[in-house]
């Protein structure tokens, strides 16, 4: 892979946002419908691979569990009016809701509303996955002009024998080594909160299939935490080939990068995020591993421990919007998403160009003024690669030191020693090692 | 041992003051009366036996001195009254100082004549135990007011073969590993610097004495250098046994926790009690090893070289009141006194219950919920056991982290982890190793 | 090597003041007769071999240049006034300028003129060894005064096949390792900037001729780059013998010292200047290594990578003064020569001195009062030898630590626990170990 972020960044930025305007009503939850349907539209623009794993499946200690479907559901209030439909918010049913047909009053409909008193006008997101239950999720605003009475309850769901799905894009590269790209898909109208991340991975692999690879990439469009166990349960014997790996969510919202490391922490794609973030010009932060989060939770499992990390701007749980409807399209921007793009885009550069090189005149300096690689009197450097940068990659090219060793060490960028390696390539000064 | 300190420190606090104030008067030494009076005290208290060395006994380059014993001492001025007395403080007398009955001119006295001029009021705590000499110590605001003139000088002491004693208290654990616990009992009337240390000494023997032990436990009640000297020329056999102890001293006064570290400075002892520091919730300080202070010198001397480090509260000579008679009863308070022995079995209790486990379920995680170890929706969680903990134990529980190296990577605290791992094992999620 | 710095410092710093002064009319570049002229100087100071290397030696990846002289050069202005004039200063001649005896209109003739417009009283320093040229330097003051109209232009020089220079001091120690000092000699009148070093190492090989030495040592005295290069091809078989050294600059101005650490970085000469550094009383920073500056970047290159570090005060670039007529004979003073010159010979001693030993003693501490060597009741320290410094050294003799070691870990200074150890060596309490 060859360095070519010279695309119109603004333009990807907008397209990366329309593709989130397709997706977002759709009502996703980790089996069914929402789910299938936008792995569907993701497989107009990149070759995707819906897997389904049956009902039932026992992976490690976990059951993959009845299909989830839902048609409508409402409650009206005593004088008949809709005052929850989730035909205006998929938020308004808590995911996984058992169907409901009921009458009650409004205490006993009370147990079963979710709303944010300190966001009055937000509609929280709320699941009961693997707990039989029902809920409504709505406005505090709106609960306040509730009425006592009867209010009739309809939730028109089913959970049924049927499959968990996942979607998979494998482009294969020079090696069988892989990167995992990894987001979860199975929020319903969320933006920053999963669609960033699915839109972000689905315009990495267009970019890198029209690229020749090192690395062969693995994309992965899961529901969280049931998803990436079942897809590690049926691919273990394929784990030895994943050398590094991102999982990518809340990549639109218009905060600092965070850099949350694998759990083994000094991992090759550990050192590579921090390395493009601390040279992209722009405020980011780095943490270490810790055991909450997404699905790197799964791949850094001590009997996994994969080299995955996470890349975000502002965390889950950081920004008030995370899981509420005010996690819409506006809360994430065409200018953020395109350039997550581009510090991705940064970090598979780093991995795909980072290896060794021997300096091939290792006593002393090789006379670089004769190859015309040096300043001549007086003047300013000729432009092109720097001068510096040749002597950090000639002093380091010791076939123990790595690009990204030398970048690291000299505070140079990667960009900035990979140039200079190609140079000294070219004059027949380097050799790079086989990988 | 399983954590039990619910016990009602204010009443140990001022028992262990009761217990310092009981040996206050006491005039001790490195050896003699006083010493032997002070184990026979600390021997209604817990199991201790007491050993003798013989006056003149070879241990290692040293040579057990000659016992020394003094009946009184005092000064009486030209007029005959008696301006020092032993009897008011036997801080008055240089500790092992030789027996005189003389008359002498003030300014010949005065050269035997100790004071504290920056400290008007304060008796200075002085010995002499190597080199054949006597003196006394008085107030500068006394020594200000004698006249000039001949003074009586007596000092009814002795120097005779006998022997050197310490005590020593065994409480056998499950294992033959030892913790050792020391502290000096060589000091007179001093109570932060010596009697603190001695009085949590006992203290803590006295709770493990009640308590199912892991570890075996050795106390000693020793005479400062020379005592921890013949201790360990006498038993060097069992000093393979000894994989953690501390030194206690200066752990009565209201300043904040010292810790010291061990020579070797990473030993699990150094680990356990930066940690015990850092979750109790009061400021404290750590300290790289020295080889100045107290018996730790001896203990971590390069050919015993013992992971031992020394607590303390404010450390030897950084309180105005050390050495000085302003070290009195009111320098040691009864809450400092009983929150050092909380501490003290809070380190011990991290030992005692730190080891190794492996997650049966390692690949991805288990699923907490269906054990009820996971919070439902919407709720706060149900209390009990953090669910971040249960996550950091089954995530680092690969067999090579200990609950302390899980403590120390996720900055939660060790009472957290371990109840965590309590849970996860009840549940079948967690399986200890053989330690 | 013993200690011995009580030389008067005062007047060391004039001495090598007066040698700067001798040499700094000399025309230097690196190859001709400036160089030679140089070298002859240093001869009468020091034993000093004198080698010579054809031109057109290949060594390595360069080829010995053409031997450079010039007799006289000079501008002349259309009223046949000499507007530059070689004989005042040598730096208005570009080093290494091809012969040329020309007129020409001032506009063609500015082409080869260098002038510094931010310091227009400066005249710049400017070479061209590998790129046929011509030009001239001249403060940018004179350049403003030159009317438009026809120059005289006569640079009587010659590049011709002859040789290259360099001097050598070999100091034979017990050892045959070697302790490499090199200084670079081919800067013309330049103080700073090549005749302190050249000076600094002059008077060290001066120093360390009057002692006995543990170390050989060899002094270089080379044309930068092209000089390090040849001597490298040269004496590539004596490389293993190499274990330390120095790289001397820019160590006559005012600033605070700066310790550039060899590739390596944990080298015994990096610690060693460090320690020094730390304990010498002044500011100072430490650098790590990075492959610019001087003739470390050869001795450094990844197929020699020998422990040489690089002193300075004000490194090259950081000083205005640096590559001008500024860096003259006021810009570098006596005492900072002297200090440079103490801080060296301190280093050098650590060097000598650094070995380690063995506590004979390891079991608990010896008994340093009855070998008078602990301080008796209440008086201070009976000088001499700081007791904790002895507490240090014996607490780390345990064969595996060099007094270097115990100087970083104590935080006292090397002089301090080289004392300790003499004196306990006395005492017959330590044992020096084979080195």
């Amino acid at each position: 892979m060859r360095s070519s972020r010279c695309i119109n960044d603004d333009q990807i930025g907008h397209e990366m946002h329309n593709l989130i305007a397709d997706l977002y009503p759709l009502c996703r939850s980790i089996t069914g419908n929402g789910l299938r349907q936008t792995l569907n539209i993701l497989r107009q623009q990149i070759p995707l691979e819906i897997h389904e794993v049956p009902s039932g499946t026992a992976v490690f200690d976990w059951t993959v569990p009845r299909e989830w479907n839902i048609r409508d559901a409402y409650v009206r209030n005593p004088h008949g009016q809709k005052v929850i439909d989730f035909q205006k918010s998929n938020l308004h049913v808590v995911n996984y809701s058992i169907p409901v047909q009921a009458k009650m009053r409004l205490d006993e409909l009370k147990e079963h509303l979710f709303t944010l008193p300190d966001r009055p006008d937000w509609i929280p997101y709320r699941t009961s996955y693997y707990n039989e239950s029902w809920g409504f999720c709505l406005s505090h605003n709106q609960l306040l002009q509730f009425e006592d009475g009867e209010y009739e309850v309809l939730i028109d769901s089913s959970l049924e024998d049927g499959q968990l799905n996942y979607g998979e894009c494998y482009l294969r590269g020079e090696s069988s080594d892989e990167v995992l790209i990894s987001c979860h898909a199975c929020h319903p109208s969320l933006c920053n909160d999963n669609l960033s991340g699915v839109v972000l991975a689905t315009f990495l692999a267009k970019k890198l299939r029209s690229l020749t690879l090192r690395y062969s990439y693995r994309f992965l469009f899961i529901p969280g935490t049931i998803g990436s166990i079942a897809w590690l349960w049926r691919n273990q014997d394929l784990l030895a080939r994943i050398k590094h790996g991102l999982v990518l969510v809340d990549v639109g919202d218009t905060g600092k990068f965070t850099y949350k490391k694998s759990r083994r922490g000094d991992g090759e794609i550990d050192r590579a995020a921090v390395n493009v973030l601390k040279h992209c010009g722009g405020d980011y932060q780095v943490r270490d591993f810790d055991p909450y989060g997404h699905d790197e939770r799964q791949y850094c499992s001590p009997g996994i421990n994969l080299a995955v990390g996470c890349l975000s701007r502002t965390p889950h749980g950081e920004f008030p919007e995370y899981h509420t409807s005010a996690d819409n399209l506006e809360f994430v921007k065409p200018e953020s998403l395109a350039d997550s793009w581009t510090q991705c885009l940064s970090i598979i550069h780093l991995l795909e160009n980072n290896r060794r090189y021997v300096n091939l005149n290792p006593m002393g300096e090789p006379q670089l003024g004769k190859r015309g690689l040096y300043r001549r009197i007086g003047g300013p450097k000729d432009g092109g690669v720097e001068e510096i940068s040749l002597l950090w990659v000639l002093n380091l090219s010791d076939g123990e030191n790595t690009l990204l060793d030398i970048s690291e060490r000299s505070g140079l960028s990667f960009d900035s020693v990979k140039s200079a390696a190609d140079a000294l390539v070219e004059h027949g000064l380097l050799r790079p090692l086989p990988q």
